[in-house]
């Protein structure tokens, strides 16, 4: 399974392509930022992440797509314009029938370096040794969009066994209320019959 | 001038549609509000507001957009959301090289009743009075949508009015410091000659 993982920003948007192989097994396909001049207009910016992402997609013609999911915990003005580059990448992912989730960063932290709350500098590093890389991915932007990428390839195969789980539970309770509602509309026709 | 004026959102985003004419007056093309489902994922929510806005500009064909500027006073989530539809919008019409232009609430309600803090049955009013409709647009959304179009069209020449004297004065601003730094030259070289 090939995934892109997007950390997104106007200023700089990650993106790297991660295989996985059996079991942990990751390599690195591709790895860099697109930027975007700060003078442009918001729409501006926006096409020229958009258009680099498209290439992306047709160039390395990854499975799924995993974007960081933004809180607006810093600057309003700053999170708007990454949370508009996120939905950018996810519009364009989703126009080629490609699955987009979205990772908050502490998943995404606590899958590469098994704490939610390490530092850049540790995803970065971690990053770099799972991967195999010769030297540390560069800017830090370009790294997490390689620890979104790996996130997502460790992460899937367990959400999808959950979503199955759940969606297998919710089958029995249905039929479990079924029955009741039928075995309480039986007594109450005996009661009438009575 | 015909402008298509958007008030973002997932669950309803306003489109609406007006031509400029002489003087103050408009005139209505069309108003509608694109829905998406609540339970798709934000990527097909963002494809269905997309495809919405695309046929609008195939259809209407219009000179510029006039998007709704979001801020994070209210809820964060939904916050979130809005700004990507509105994204999403400025993405469709840069990819066709139409002029993006944010408003805020407040412009748009002082432009279309006088006061930037009127209420939202106050805008739909001279909404529904200034385009001489038979009816209100509803939902509110539709009457934003077409508010946000009217304030464009009578904004926008000031706004291009004061872009144009800017940028005059920021030339002659630099001619008169290449002025000085040349006599400033002169200065020196006279003084290096003495």
């Amino acid at each position: 399974m090939r995934v892109l993982g997007v950390d997104p920003g106007l200023t700089r948007c990650g993106l790297g392509v991660v295989d996985g192989g059996t079991g942990r097994k990751v390599s690195c396909v591709a790895v860099d930022v697109v930027r975007t001049p700060a003078d442009a207009s918001l729409a501006i910016r926006l096409l020229g992440i958009s258009d680099g992402v498209e290439e992306w997609l047709d160039r390395y013609r990854p499975d799924a797509v995993a974007v960081e999911r933004v809180f607006s915990q810093h600057n309003v003005r700053t999170v708007m314009g990454t949370a508009q580059a996120g939905g950018v990448v996810a519009l364009a992912a989703a126009r080629r029938g490609l699955p987009v989730v979205f990772h908050t960063p502490s998943e995404v932290k606590a899958a590469v370096t098994g704490s939610g709350r390490a530092d850049k500098s540790q995803v970065t590093g971690m990053v770099t040794r799972l991967l195999g890389l010769v030297e540390k991915p560069n800017p830090a932007d370009a790294a997490d969009a390689l620890a979104l990428a790996i996130c997502h390839l460790w992460r899937e195969p367990m959400r999808q066994r959950l979503a199955e789980a759940e969606a297998r539970a919710a089958e029995l309770a249905r039929k479990h209320r079924a029955r009741l509602a039928a075995a309480a509309k039986t007594a109450k026709t005996k009661g009438a019959a009575r």
